[in-house]
């Protein structure tokens, strides 16, 4: 209600001093296990958002952005289940080196062009997590808002980056310095795409599975450990292990995100592995993927929770093994003092005056450091520079 | 709840199929009537949004942008206010035709070289409607949203652009196409300002209180037609009658943005007069205002409503000579058959759809047409361009 406190009608509102608006708006969406859906005979991708309960292919007019990579593997496949008439496919490169508002331009000249309905023609994104934050974006600023869908082609697009509410693109070197909070319509999760999916990519994604282990669940855990040698294998088969893995992943993740989804909670055990991270990340931004930078910021902050003896050193060496079996690198040579440097002055820009570290203090729990010295920093860099086995925490 | 339906508890995460994810924002900005908002001893401008209750001038530490043409005349006054060790001002040139992403990546370069605190540092925006748009946008999507607050120098500021929760830019020709919903912690609403604005700028907010009136309100109709002649003078000096009709207006403006703050119904009567000026605006963006743009819409409008009987002819006499003696236009030479085409195939576009054109029944009440044709608005159009009083509606 509008609410002018000096009065108790709008009758008088030219005495008002001043307005109280309040308003409450909800969010929903899914998230959907769904693989196979890009044949033809399958009509959920068109369904959603869809004003008409029965959308036939032929008749729902879609605007659709795949990223190249994918579009190099399943050209053919995309251009017949979009074969209705007035859809248009759009490839667009998206890595991290383009996400930035040169691609949510050249995104919004595509929606321009199309002239896509403001709410009932969702706009389609198909690719990995930078395709999708990028369009997402676009789609959120576009018009103050126009519905979209995801559908990721990547591990850390199913594990991570398809399953939240964000949106960003990179401006500078700062990454995901500008976005947004918006829902999709859905985010559809089709495993089938890891079958083409370099197995470095699917590490990449792995690492956002073992940080959900680390910080809400031993189980997770530990069936990352039982099946390290073989998980990447297992996931670009979509094999039932894999899909347990997965699914348990965004299950906790989703418990995780969804009491806080606007991030008024800025202590967020999801953040663990990302604060270190977006600082050597951008640094190396042709050849570290973000699995990785977020792979080598867990085991920093590992260390450094062990070296103050606040997890146990069995746990921390399970969590550095467990990262190294997987592939994942543990430390690389960005991690230098005036990185690090500008990653904790970073950080407590953007969780508001304060570093709210989270660091593990068992397998599957979490806690949040506020006072982490560079000097501590460093140590733990050092420690995990030593050769794999050589040295002793704590 | 994240709910997966097929299953009662989170333990068997591996077998769903999908998840509902649902949560709620809920929204509180207040518009204070505060004039006086940069006297030294007056504290408000630097508590809003500051987690320190008993803040003090000295400690603020704020980022505040500054319209050009506003700093050119409140130099001194602004200085003064924001001496405050760390705090900076940014003077920007923004109006309609630099109100674009350009503008936005220079506002989020200095976001980022004063590196503002997440949440406890608003940015101030402190300018007209172009101004306020494009640093609310930019603070929108800073790390996915930074607070801040607005100061709108402006009479469309102060009336319109001010009291909702929209921001955005333009791009290319395309008026506010990219921006976002984004509350302000709050607008401060100042009048003083209005002594230094141009009386063409005061006559281009006062647009936006008639567009109200018609809409809305027939006594705040009869009000500007019994002061028509003052009414600048009297919005120039904060006269007691301004006041009066300046927060009827924007009582009025709130009672129909607060149930719809996100647009979910477009079906609104606050979009009176914005159906084919976005187009007009644009053509002409080095010289025709805003609130110049909407009045001739406005007339448009009330003209195919009259001619469809929907309107008595005394009443739209009375809208369109109000409109004039307002030293607001009535027509203009961009109204073309090719233009028009384009804002009604737009307009379709940005209401999803239908054309949903709102047009006036009678003084202070409206209602939507979705089948106007390129004809009518052209009849209306020529109606408009006779001298003024010559032939007769309907």
């Amino acid at each position: 209600m509008v609410r002018s406190p000096d009065q108790s009608s709008t009758q008088r509102a030219e005495d008002s001093q001043y307005w109280e608006v309040s308003a409450r708006f909800d969010v929903a969406y899914k998230v959907i296990c769904a693989n196979g859906v890009l044949l033809s005979s399958n009509p959920l991708l068109l369904q959603l958002g869809s004003s008409e309960k029965n959308c036939r292919e032929d008749r729902a007019r879609r605007l659709v952005f795949v990223e190249s990579e994918v579009f190099r593997f399943y050209s053919e496949v995309i251009n017949r289940f979009f074969c209705g008439e007035g859809s248009r496919i759009v490839v667009l490169n998206a890595m991290e080196k383009t996400k930035n508002l040169r691609l949510v331009e050249r995104t919004v000249e595509q929606m321009i062009q199309f002239g896509i309905n403001r709410r009932s023609e969702p706009v389609i994104a198909i690719g990995g997590g930078c395709l999708m934050d990028a369009v997402g974006f676009a789609a959120s600023i576009y018009r103050r808002h126009v519905p979209y869908v995801r559908v990721p082609t990547t591990l850390l697009g199913i594990v991570d980056a398809g399953i939240g509410i964000k949106t960003g693109v990179n401006f500078g070197f700062h990454k995901n310095r500008i976005g947004s909070y918006c829902a999709p319509i859905a985010t559809v999760l089709d495993t089938t795409f890891l079958a083409t999916l370099p197995k470095r990519h699917i590490r990449n994604g792995l690492a956002e599975v073992l940080k959900m282990a680390i910080v809400s669940d031993a189980t997770l855990f530990e069936l990352l450990e039982s099946h390290a040698s073989d998980l990447v294998e297992a996931c670009a088969e979509s094999s039932p292990i894999s899909m347990r893995i997965i699914k348990l992943s965004i299950q906790r993740m989703l418990e995780k995100l969804e009491p806080n989804l606007w991030e008024h909670d800025l202590y967020r055990v999801v953040d663990f592995g990302h604060t270190f991270s977006p600082v050597i990340e951008m640094l190396k931004v042709d050849c570290l993927l973000h699995g990785e930078a977020v792979a080598i910021d867990m085991c920093i902050s590992t260390v450094i929770a062990a070296k103050r003896h606040l997890i146990c050193i069995a746990a921390a060496d399970r969590i550095i093994a467990l990262t190294n079996c997987m592939g994942l690198p543990m430390i690389n040579s960005d991690c230098t003092a005036a990185n690090m440097q500008t990653a904790l002055d970073d950080v407590i820009k953007h969780r508001d005056g304060l570093q709210r570290i989270p660091v593990p203090i068992a397998i599957g729990e979490a806690t949040f450091l506020n006072d982490v010295s560079l000097q501590e920093v460093m140590e733990a860099c050092e420690y995990l520079q030593r050769p794999f086995g050589e040295g002793a925490l704590g």
